[in-house]
């Protein structure tokens, strides 16, 4: 695709079967939100729902409301509404804790399903906090070893008998690169090993189908591209061939089989509310619901189409309209292996980022030197990438960048 | 005290010092609120508090909130709020994940710092997801023994060179028993144990001092006597003594020194922090930030004083008024070594509960006949331990206890 003109922008988003959608989100006036791959915008029907929840559920109907408003199934509801979402049949996905917590549980169930082997193969350049959880599990397990690879691409000479997990991030979150869940699913379990997906970067805008790619375990964020809240809890999926194998250390009373009965010991149950542990902040649980609910009426093939039509005008209009200007493209150039995510480098990405942002297009920045943009097909269209672009290509003319306050290096969300 | 009249009970309410901050709170009409004890009511504040969180820093901040509405720093900001309730100095407290995920990390830090011994000690009849998750730990720490005590005042006998970590509830869940927290502190310590305060069923509601009894962690949940909402981040505290010494396996980002720097190795904060783990439901956070907020103005030695002439009260006017009717006392007659609950027992406890629930009396029921009331100081008074002791009369009286609607046996919350 090109796009020549604003016109042009305007006619694409006139005829995108999705456009109705910008109108269940709340932005602010002004802005062309680059940043849902950080944290989604609120849904509309957020605000009505947590006034529900807090001032009829909460103030009037107290205690009662843990079992009259569904209070203690929310992560069982909520899991089936993610479900059609990342192709998972109902009754294998639960929402509870946050993501770091989640990798800790599916790592631990993995090891406990491969008890004859002990390495653990993960990214080197995974999610940072994915890489700290598993030298938690190191700590608390001593025989696991870990190996860590320079490039997903490898993997295949790492995949030998001692091999019980293998994690990795179907999107990664710096160059937005996708890789093949079925081909690696396929290859991993071949060779044996436990294969766990984190989909923060990419469940809510890619399409997939855990269930047809016969994924093991995965874990996904919901306040990036689902929209789900700042620090929304996290999402935990094991398909019904694992379950009763679902052994984790946090064995909290919401995954006991009969957690009102008070036993003494702990009997997990036997489904995926075995992945449960505590108490879970309903309130946040309950802003995700709503974001949640928007998806019921979105057909993920669309947003596939459009997210690849976004990311890839954006490229092509960058190398246009700034190709004097020093960007880099670090993410992948083919359409087939890209998330919806654009990530440029520039040696001076952070103040261009500031200048940006001072002008209402917000990205963020990554180091060393990468400029991070999210395009979410619901609430973005392609003159939102026209303006984008012509505000950067402004920036980089005029100098802006240059300017004193966007030098400073200050801690970056 | 005695209490003989409706008239006696408005003059004592007429004279408590506490008892302006009921109007802080919102209470359903007609209902005289006793379960206190698990799920606190919602102060007042609480719906204006979620509208600017929702509409304001979600809505229109976006990503900048997460530093210009302070929500990356709640986790702090929230410890410093509860600091003073449980007498710890500033910089020791941290709020975030549940009580259950808390329980983990402290269980595995004390264990941490005695790699030299390998038991831990906890109650037999202890809070059952701190049982499990004990279990949960000897699961992947392999060399771990678990030896489980009947009852608190045996634990010197149990205290040998093996014992690395001794964990125990303030106030047992069921009884409302509240323990002498230095002196086992200090026979634990002098037996070179980690002591480990479970304090859900204490805080906000019995004075105490962490710092002066030289405990060594602690946790406590938040949606009790603090009122933070359903389901609310739980607490966890250790004194800056151990600050450095913190190593547990949940290890995620938001425990890490540089949690921006990306960096691929794991760094624990080196203050309390390092028992942070992941991204916190922000929302959630926020109910309880208004929720502490209240507590800024309450003199806990107060609390105390009106906590034991409302239980004592209570147990008084129910031996006078329902003597003939086969209650049972479960809590310590003695309010020394009471928390600021009264658990009765009665053959047919669960239909008693449903029926006075059915009359506006919230309490709850415990399994196997335990009937259990709470009695918060802040917003409960003289009038209605006199209301709720004439509405248990009459229904023990008429027999309406008796309806079949009240036979049911359901899950309970």
């Amino acid at each position: 695709m090109s796009m020549e003109s604003r016109d042009e922008a305007r006619a694409l988003d006139a005829a995108d079967p999705l456009a109705g959608f910008r109108d269940r989100y709340v932005l602010p006036d002004g802005v062309i939100y680059l940043d849902g791959n950080s944290l989604g915008p609120m849904a509309a029907s957020v605000p009505g729902e947590m006034a529900q929840a807090v001032e009829q559920e909460w103030g009037q109907g107290l205690i009662s409301s843990w079992n009259d408003a569904g209070w203690w199934s929310l992560p069982v509801t909520l899991g089936e509404k993610i479900a059609p979402l990342v192709g998972a049949a109902p009754g294998q996905i639960v929402v509870s804790d946050s993501t770091s917590v989640n990798i800790y549980k599916a790592v631990q169930a993995g090891l406990q399903m491969r008890p004859d082997r002990n390495v653990l193969v993960t990214e080197a350049g995974g999610f940072p906090t994915d890489l700290y959880i598993t030298e938690g599990v190191m700590q608390s397990e001593r025989r696991v070893e870990r190996r860590l690879i320079a490039n997903p691409a490898d993997i295949d000479r790492h995949l030998d008998a001692d091999v019980a997990v293998l994690l990795l991030s179907h999107v990664d979150y710096r160059s937005g690169e996708l890789l093949d869940m079925k081909a690696i699913t396929e290859r991993a379990q071949a060779a044996g090993a436990i294969v766990i997906w984190d989909l923060c970067h990419s469940a809510g805008v890619v399409p997939m189908s855990l269930d047809e790619c016969n994924v093991d375990l995965a874990v996904g964020c919901t306040y990036k591209y689902l929209n789900g809240g700042p620090g929304a809890q996290s999402w935990i999926y094991a398909p019904k061939r694992l379950h009763g194998e679902i052994r984790q250390p946090l064995s909290g009373w919401w995954g006991h089989a009969a957690p009102f009965e008070f036993e003494q010991s702990y009997r997990a149950e036997p489904g995926i509310k075995a992945f449960l542990c505590g108490s879970q902040a309903i309130l946040g649980m309950r802003a995700l619901s709503a974001a949640l609910d928007v998806f019921a009426d979105v057909d993920m093939a669309l947003v596939r189409a459009k997210s690849i039509g976004l990311t890839g005008t954006f490229i092509e209009l960058v190398e246009a309209e700034c190709g004097a200007h020093g960007f880099g493209l670090f993410s992948p150039r083919d359409a087939a292996i890209r998330g919806s995510q654009v990530a440029l480098t520039h040696p001076d990405g952070y103040a261009i980022i500031q200048a940006l942002i001072a002008r209402g297009v917000i990205g963020d920045f990554r180091m060393p030197d990468i400029l991070r943009f999210g395009f979410a097909p619901l609430y973005i269209g392609y003159e939102d990438v026209w303006n984008a672009v012509a505000i950067l290509r402004d920036i980089m003319e005029t100098g802006a960048w240059k300017a004193p306050e966007f030098a400073v290096k200050a801690a970056v969300t």
